[in-house]
């Protein structure tokens, strides 16, 4: 029995909340999960619809992308995956997707900036944006270079991923990360209600302004902070 | 047997239709059914998803917070609800959601005005937002002071919370009450549709006028006045 | 047995189209069914969810408002139904909501731009908007001046009830009619998606023009002039 | 048994995506699939509900318009599919709907900007719109003229519809194609999602730039180039 068996199904069910998250159509988007202690991940298989998919149909790989098991070519997108967990020693899943205001927001090639306490549960800060990336990386090893871009953004704005679990690659999406790759997918569905929220903010006040810092300290303290009081533990 | 387990049943009903009613994703918002003659009432518990709640999670406390019976910790704004039963005296049901439009209403700090019969047929009034908190009220002792917020507002605004059962707070978001936990939920989903209209109405028509005031009155009047004849009684 | 039964079953089955076809939520909205040889017409009672209806809760009128069969109250808006029964002659049901969109427009006190040829295929001109009533109408008798502000409309802007089915009542919301309840439906449904349209299409192109005579000409003579070659007769 | 029994099937099972898609309500729309070894295309009979449709309901026509096998009127859009399919002998399968965004950029008169990623993993231009008809073509012939239309659009742009599979009809909507029907509505969907997220950006950032050459090539060659690696084959 493959010793990856759990770990394909993490995968499988956090890769089959997408569609019924409404963050996808047809063969969008893809989820990984990581186990660390063999140093692999698992992802979902490129251009498999949804509805075909099934647990064993997941793609592991090692950290520098070599298939482990499986034999469906993996997502696309794979290389960003491997670059993330090898860089991020402690996520333990990763989600990408084409929601429609996140790509809105990423295409704007603007940060999404905190506006609420919605937001200011889950991150203190704006939802940075990385640039696009310059010709040269494009043409070198795309998918690498935009784990690297992902890098850089968060080295050069000074953020922690640890604190800020999502990012949107310019004229791209989105992607989120997490312990869990079910947390990875729910992080994705928060940033799309954050980035639908702060769109209607800018329609109905176009100088609505940020959220203020005790606010933002205050709500992400109550649900993260060493005092924390909400959920169950 | 719990003396509260009917208290405990509608406010678990009433919390389920937040997810149906589109209201909510995940474990965002909260309801609550008070027992007048108990001094207690029922909420949610904590960071629980919907999916996995049942009537006995909710938890049950008097109007000072101190929990009367459940396992759970009690939803993070719990002293909110308090606050209000203690305060508002008719009011037997209160509802906290992060829905969309409601949302960017509150972030945007502006009173969703009155522009229509579907508005006026359920307040006579634009849907009042209380200003963000001052810093030394957030950190004392926040959601306790959110209540006394939301009072205030009422009070400097001279409306009756008899007459207007909903209130959105700067930057945070939408709280609706009345007579049971079922009509707070009502509220909660007719507030989403008045934000979603009026913002509508702004993008095809920036100058679009209030509704007058015959209008105001007719509307209500029919469906809330001594010769109502909306409804059947 | 009732002579009305057939009534009543088509008038419920046309309000229950309502919320299937997301056009109402809670007792939003209502439908009714007229029979020309009987001079009456069904329609749903006042306030009562779509979920508990059953067809012999329908009411039954003549058009001075005077029940003839029936339990319940009828809608609140039965008196305007009633006038558009008694002006004209030849429409078969009326429908009545407060579908998002369709209101926006209402409530920005503007007629729907004819912008392109999903429009064209139900009607030639832009769907007017009635002004909001004068007070002194309004104190009058309320719901019976609407349908007169309806047909008030229609003979100031020379426009045919039988070549339009549809109107905005400014700050109100839209009615719609047609051959039969089930097409006065089917109105309400097709100005909501032209609502939409028209905001969005004003959102990309605020010069957007209106669909040139030739073109409105052809798509509403290809569904319904005399060598219609739309459908299958 | 027919010898456009399977040719009917793909037909129909290509146009019940339609109302799965949300690109279409009632009897909007039109799929088609070509049988090019018999000359022969499928279509959906005029007018007639998705609920109702039945595949032996397709009607067949040769190129020239002329019905093969069926006994429904054709929808009334058939001249423009069998013109395109005369012209374009590498098409499988057309499809006309009036989804809601693509409908208000056509009415905008104007081409969807190339702006992400998403639109680049499908074509590599702005989505082309044809201007409206001049009137002497629409008293002609004019649903023949609208393929006719069509063609001079992406040959007066030199681009070919074997790259862009999709074009708005100004003030009218989207026709798509494909491989096949199948792929003639996925192309319908993704071209929805293209003009929500290009609306949704221009929102956000006015001044949105449009996507950049070496990104735009990166992504659809990595899709669809030589060396593709996306999918699983």
């Amino acid at each position: 029995m493959s010793k990856f068996k759990e770990l394909k199904r993490e995968c499988y069910e956090a890769n089959m909340q997408l569609p019924t998250l409404d963050l996808v159509v047809y063969t969008f988007g893809n989820v990984s999960a990581v186990d660390r202690a063999q140093e692999a991940f698992a992802i979902k298989p490129s251009g498999v619809p949804y509805s075909d998919l099934k647990p064993e149909d997941m793609v592991v790989l090692d950290f520098d992308n070599h298939v482990l098991e499986g034999k469906m070519r993996p997502s696309s997108d794979t290389k960003t995956h491997a670059f993330l967990y090898k860089e991020w020693s402690e996520i333990g899943g990763i989600a990408h997707t084409h929601a429609t205001y996140s790509v809105a927001w990423a295409q704007s090639q603007m940060d999404i900036p905190i506006f609420g306490t919605t937001h200011a549960d889950h991150l203190t800060s704006d939802i940075p944006c990385a640039p696009p990336m310059a010709d040269e990386l494009i043409a070198h090893d795309y998918e690498h270079m935009t784990g690297q871009q992902i890098i850089d953004c968060f080295s050069s704005k000074k953020i922690s991923y640890r604190q800020v679990e999502m990012v949107l690659i310019g004229n791209h999406g989105p992607f989120t990360w997490g312990d869990n790759a079910a947390k990875a997918v729910y992080n994705s569905k928060v940033l799309e209600e954050l980035a639908k929220m702060a769109l209607l903010t800018l329609q109905i006040n176009p100088n609505a302004p940020r959220l203020k810092e005790t606010l933002i300290n205050k709500h992400f303290q109550r649900k993260h902070g060493k005092d924390a009081y909400y959920g169950q533990n």
